[in-house]
């Protein structure tokens, strides 16, 4: 996290604070007329015409302080996240408020080469637009489709993270990546209780933005699916509109959409040994190129809302094995207490044994941490029932997708929870590390 | 707009800043129990342990600084919108950055005195969440759900409004309200070009919640839900993720998803004539009651991204009218000044005939004018053709909806923009007036 001042999406050139360079006349003329109207008139010219004119189309620049520049959690929204390092953004960097993730399927028909094109153009896509630059392009011109969509001009960079990941599907035949395969992506196993939905399942690749607008965060993934345009097909897309983890004590615990504060005891992604130990791929793994990374493993997880609501307060401490308005454990007074879990009362324990701490807990499971990153989706009412459709957006990153295994496991079969919620999308993507300066995600893919 | 102080989502007995009510035991004990395992042991006694120990079940305070605590536009996060006033908030109120919008009908076999009694509950509901309290109901106790589902506990207000409106079914013979229909309420009619989806079409109420934060947003309209169980079933919810209008010209004219400012001659809701000439019920209407309120009208309006955005730029500009980088028309140079509808260049129109700026002015309209109050949204990924689903949902307020018919007869027929969207849902609504105090929506709909 940089301090770097970027007060809104500019040119992308990275002449940030340089005078506004619009495709409008620099003086007033008599008879006003359009660039088009122009560039019709001399015809073939239209291109040098353009040129001639300034590099309007793609340098949407404005000085507008738009909509949404507020400084969430006291960090001003014009602050970027660095792109570049030892670690790709978006996974220890503070929760942002908001997330777009997607995922896309690589096109029938295209090569190792479209591919690692692709990458190497998303790369400066991205790496621009966590600056709050536009995404950068050609020459620009009156005749040409702009090369950023817009929407995200005026708009501060708010902490805009740009995450890439590779599913197990890209490490077929098809581009000579079987090599490469990192050594524990595989797909999930079926697991206790799921009900995948195969429209929110799975994908080659996937892209998760963050960041404090969500229209910053939309804008990131809508223009690399247009670049994408013939390479990838866009697979699902989830929309994160408040965020139910925190990566480090200094954030305030969220709460999910049963109201309980969640992830009280969530990895401190400041804390470098933890992180060593349970998130990021290490030594032990023997492909070169994603140590330093990650596994990312998503589950959109359905609440019954409706069934939940009506469900007693005590019930519902009792699911969780905290109190509600606190996030203490049932066993404390404040939310970061240890949860005491071999506390009985009148001979049973009050965190009960099918409660959703204790069975998540790392006492429980052998010192198993994973760190979750996670958000709020709703899709509406559901057009059959007129229930609310919604949840849980669950992202986590580990050094293993074993470890979600192992404890979905555990969780799908006895975890109180499960009478309102249900899994009902997945995927599994391998996160490679940060680039280095002058990498791109291309050369890194294909070494 | 008040700058009540209002830091985080409170007890709902309204004791703001008083110390923090929470189900805990209040001292430690050498071996604590839970307040079930209690309440469990003395049985019948439940509810009075229950009232013993305190507001518990209600009272999910916090003094957290939660997520989403920033000040956008300069507005402090923390800043309340009365909620009674001669209009409703959410109209006039500058335009919030997000939505939740929600329809709902009346449930088979539900009574006039259910609705009465629902609108009336509905309204304490919804002035409580818009000072950042929670939904107030009974004593509160482990033995029943908690009144408010507890995930704006910690969030700041957000400047949260909640505005309700009635569709012209409601005033069928089901309620005895015949005799009270606005004279304006009716289905609109058919419009040009529009392909309506009736699962996000019409409904017999509707509510619209606008918060600065997504969160407060949805809350809102769960919690309304909710209370609703059983006496109304939602119909369709859309939430939008970025304004696309200004109600003022203080506020910065955002972008919609084609890049373009969109709004810039929108009423300024702070010019009290212009509004009651165009935006408020006056004295022509015979019904009293809903004097002061408006119509909304909804349009919910796909926006084909992919086709859209391998559009080149002149033509995207020709297609508005407008200038992309500046929002400046093609006649002039600066976003507010006026269009010159009458410039032309080598024999033809500056700003065409068939632009979206031409056909919506006032001035080509006989002086009619609407306030818009729309957001972005979007649906995700379209499962056949992975194209991106998004667009605009057009949000409108006018003293009768024959203004809107009036502009989407001639836009539906003619306008440029129509080769890049289409209207897939919509609804009108009969807005009331603000209420007064000690008034609710049940005495003030029914009289």
């Amino acid at each position: 996290m940089t301090a770097t001042p970027s007060p809104s999406h500019g040119p992308a050139d990275g002449s940030d604070g340089a005078p506004d360079i619009t495709p409008e006349p620099a003086t007033a003329a008599p008879s006003p007329v359009s660039r088009r109207r122009l560039l019709g008139a001399v015809g073939a010219g239209a291109a040098v015409a353009g040129a001639a004119l300034g590099a309007g189309g793609t340098a949407l620049a404005t000085r507008d302080s738009g909509p949404g520049t507020a400084a969430p959690g006291g960090e001003p929204r014009a602050a970027t996240v660095d792109f570049r390092g030892a670690h790709q953004a978006g996974i220890a960097t503070p929760s942002q408020d908001r997330l777009c993730f997607a995922t896309f399927d690589v096109a029938p028909g295209a090569t190792r080469a479209d591919l690692a094109a692709l990458l190497t153009t998303w790369t400066a896509a991205a790496e621009a637009m966590t600056l709050g630059r536009q995404v950068p392009g050609g020459e620009g011109d009156l005749n040409t489709p702009p090369d950023d969509t817009g929407e995200a001009v005026g708009l501060t960079p708010g902490r805009l993270t740009v995450t890439i990941g590779y599913g197990p599907g890209l490490f077929d035949d098809r581009f000579g990546l079987a090599a490469r395969r990192p050594s524990a992506l595989k797909p999930l196993p079926a697991l206790p209780g799921e009900n995948l939905d195969p429209a929110v399942t799975g994908g080659d690749l996937c892209v998760q933005a963050c960041a404090d607008d969500p229209q910053v965060a939309f804008h990131a993934v809508r223009n690399l699916r247009r670049l994408g345009f013939g390479t990838v097909l866009p697979r699902w897309m989830e929309l994160g509109f408040g965020r139910t983890s925190s990566t480090s004590p200094q954030q305030a615990t969220p709460r999910n959409l049963m109201g309980f504060k969640d992830g009280t005891r969530n990895i401190d992604a400041r804390d470098e040994k933890v992180m060593g130990e349970h998130v990021w791929i290490g030594e032990e793994e023997p492909q070169r190129w994603v140590r330093g990374g990650s596994y990312l493993v998503s589950r959109k997880i359905k609440m019954r809302m409706e069934q939940w609501d009506r469900d007693r307060l005590g019930d519902q401490q009792d699911v969780f094995g905290r109190y509600k308005s606190s996030g203490a454990p049932l066993t404390g007074h404040g939310e970061f207490d240890p949860p005491d879990f071999a506390a009985k009362s009148g001979g049973r324990y009050v965190i009960p044994e099918d409660s959703h701490i204790r069975l998540a807990a790392p006492e429980n499971n052998k010192g198993l941490r994973i760190l979750r990153r996670g958000y709020s989706y709703t899709d509406g009412i559901d057009k059959e029932t007129g229930d609310l459709l919604g949840g849980l957006f669950f992202i986590a990153f580990m050094n293993t997708p074993d470890r979600f295994v192992t404890l979905q496991r555990v969780l799908g079969a006895h975890d109180a929870l499960n009478e309102y919620i249900q899994h009902i999308g997945s995927g599994v993507f391998a996160v490679p590390p940060g680039l280095a300066a002058g990498q791109d995600w291309g050369r890194q893919l294909f070494g």
